[in-house]
């Protein structure tokens, strides 16, 4: 991995059009935007048009017709090796999931309240849910020659992804995960070329992309051109250095950024975290009824336990009402919505909201700095008012 | 899974000698002892006379040279069956792994102080490190015909456990995990006949014993005797009723526990703790250099992250020493021992403690009561003293 300078200026002019009113623009060039909260908890499967946009560089336009995926394990005996066509991708077995994604750097705007951090200032709109659909990544693996990882030469290996298309900090947007999560019949690792019912739109990866559920949204590589098996994490710069958490003290006025890269894990699984969506800060509430809403998501791609919403800040909590899907607790990869009725609202309020999944993790009350922004996953706090005319 | 009445008494004459005297002796009959917290984090590798034990009834005094284990999978078309003997087990690859077992009641002192909660009240020494050696479940099972969970008929399965030996809440001591953990090479769970380098202990199962990697200690059935893969979880007492965590306003006089047994997941991964070992509470210590030890265990198997110690009770936090196996970091099955060496300390102080895992979870600040005191992993808090004579 080289230390690269900012790559660019790139050129935008053949980006989509994006019809939504509802999505927030962080940045124009690359775009990335998120839905409003209450957009993104009044549809259990977010519209594709206002599902979150995180982009490191202008949107690839591909053909469909001429596309390939190629994949190799140069490192392997034998050198397994293939090129799919999109026509090969879909004569696979189809595989249906609906699973959330989240950026790493959701909620970002609460740790860079404690100290200035590094990256776009998201709220809590980077996660959003859909419905995929595509051929598993074990599939495709066990089709080009690539052993299982009861095999002991591959065991800890990883899986690289690289995208077509500009990016902004390194020559192409790459990603790794470990093998035994792209090889596990449990783990319905994808590629997808559905989104919501319809062909991938280009915003979200068309042709073809990789949707890793239960996994923070970075290692989803969108525009997908080329998948290598190896001993190794990918050195991309979106693994090596971006997506990590760097320890309290390390701030971006630290000389020592250089050092501690190498000694910190790419993150993988998400954390347990919960939202409020509805009502959003200071927003004027009738005095009653009220129904909070908000999303939900387990750790670690375990079940989300329960939800809970406090109306004093945190003294006293009371039980949501939880709306997912049907799949088997332990491959509920979609998020979980929630909501609690409340039947006044008289005074201020401090709204909360902290969940436990099923391993008995749950949300820290208060959040810890670290230079990038990421995994903030402190109590979501809304202050409320009454409105007296209602 | 009836509502079965408590068993016994039963004939205890027939219990191992337990030689150590740093065991803390929660219960004669059945034996439940955990270790002084100084001696676990004095050893990476706990010795196995140290070791916690746990135990629902008298200790099994099985041979060799007669027992067997039987696996079946009744609901299967084809009925896959057989039983292997000890020599069969023992003639299968070996594999050696060094996993943390921990019982989903450790700590549960600290959720009794703030209601009475039901179960043996230990306190934070009710985990220990060992290496094992054995058969891997995954082995075991694919010899006995088993198919993996790539095979869409058993994907969402289960592989109950059944021990020998008489228990207090139920015919035999069951438990079950979900078939994907069995069968993912990655996993490495085993079916174990040798801890730290030496035959099993009766006390810690012998001849043979689950151990699931990374799962709470419930799951890993000592003196094993049956496997019994199916479509549901063990209807057993220990899957059914026992080890789940009920919501905090359902307390040991509620009306409403058989409503809420049902509605809940039984517990299998552990959440991300840490406890400090040394000083222990109110312990005098010298004025310094101390050394502040301790252990902890990163969630859902994923890598510990961080170790962060406090001495003003939280205000501001320190990076720990890491001590573990050279083992990859999503395989870090063994616990993570921590140091942190203090020039002096020259006032009453409280030492917090709190660790993160590679997910991003990390711990609460303050416990949550659940009616059976289950996984308590609230910042662990230590008040001692300087000792003026030093």
């Amino acid at each position: 991995m080289a230390n690269i300078e900012k790559r660019g200026p790139f050129n935008y002019d053949n980006d989509p059009e994006r019809p939504s009113p509802h999505l927030v623009i962080r940045k124009d060039q690359p775009f990335n935007a998120e839905p409003a909260l209450h957009v993104l908890a009044r549809h259990y499967v977010t519209p594709t048009d206002e599902f979150f946009k995180r982009n490191h560089g202008p949107i690839p336009d591909l053909s469909a017709d001429t596309h390939t995926v190629q994949v190799a394990a140069p490192a392997l005996a034998g050198t397994p090796q293939r090129t799919f066509t999109m026509a090969d991708i879909r004569a696979m077995p189809r595989l249906e999931i609906t699973a959330a994604l989240q950026c790493a750097g959701n909620r970002r705007d609460g740790l860079n309240k404690l100290a200035k951090v590094k990256g776009v200032i998201w709220a809590a709109g980077t996660i959003s849910n859909a419905t995929w659909a595509g051929a598993t990544l074990r599939d495709v693996l066990l089709a080009a020659g690539i052993p299982d990882v009861s095999d002991p030469r591959v065991q800890h290996w990883h899986v690289a992804f690289e995208a077509v298309g500009d990016c902004e900090e390194d020559v192409v947007y790459g990603s790794s995960i470990p093998l035994w999560i792209a090889m596990s019949p449990h783990r319905d690792v994808l590629l997808a070329y559905e989104m919501n019912g319809r062909t991938l739109t280009r915003d979200h990866g068309f042709p073809v992309r990789v949707v890793v559920p239960g996994i923070i949204g970075a290692r989803s590589v969108k525009w997908l051109s080329k998948i290598t098996v190896q001993p190794q994490e990918s050195a991309s710069f979106y693994q090596q250095r971006d997506y990590k958490i760097l320890p309290p003290h390390v701030s971006i006025a630290s000389e020592d950024l250089t050092e501690w890269w190498p000694r910190l894990t790419a993150l993988q699984e998400m954390n347990v975290q919960s939202v409020i969506c509805e009502p959003e800060e200071n927003e004027l509430v009738r005095g009653g009824p009220v129904t909070i809403r908000g999303y939900a998501i387990a750790g670690m791609a375990q079940a989300l336990f329960i939800q809970y919403v406090s109306l004093d800040g945190g003294n006293t909590w009371a039980l949501a009402e939880l709306y997912r899907t049907t799949a088997p607790l332990d491959r509920q990869w979609g998020w979980t919505l929630w909501s609690y009725r409340v039947p006044r609202i008289t005074n201020d309020a401090e709204i909360v909201c902290r969940a436990w999944d099923t391993a008995g993790n749950t949300q820290p009350s208060e959040p810890t700095y670290n230079y990038r922004g990421v995994m903030n996953n402190a109590y979501h706090r809304v202050r409320v008012k009454p409105n007296a005319k209602c």
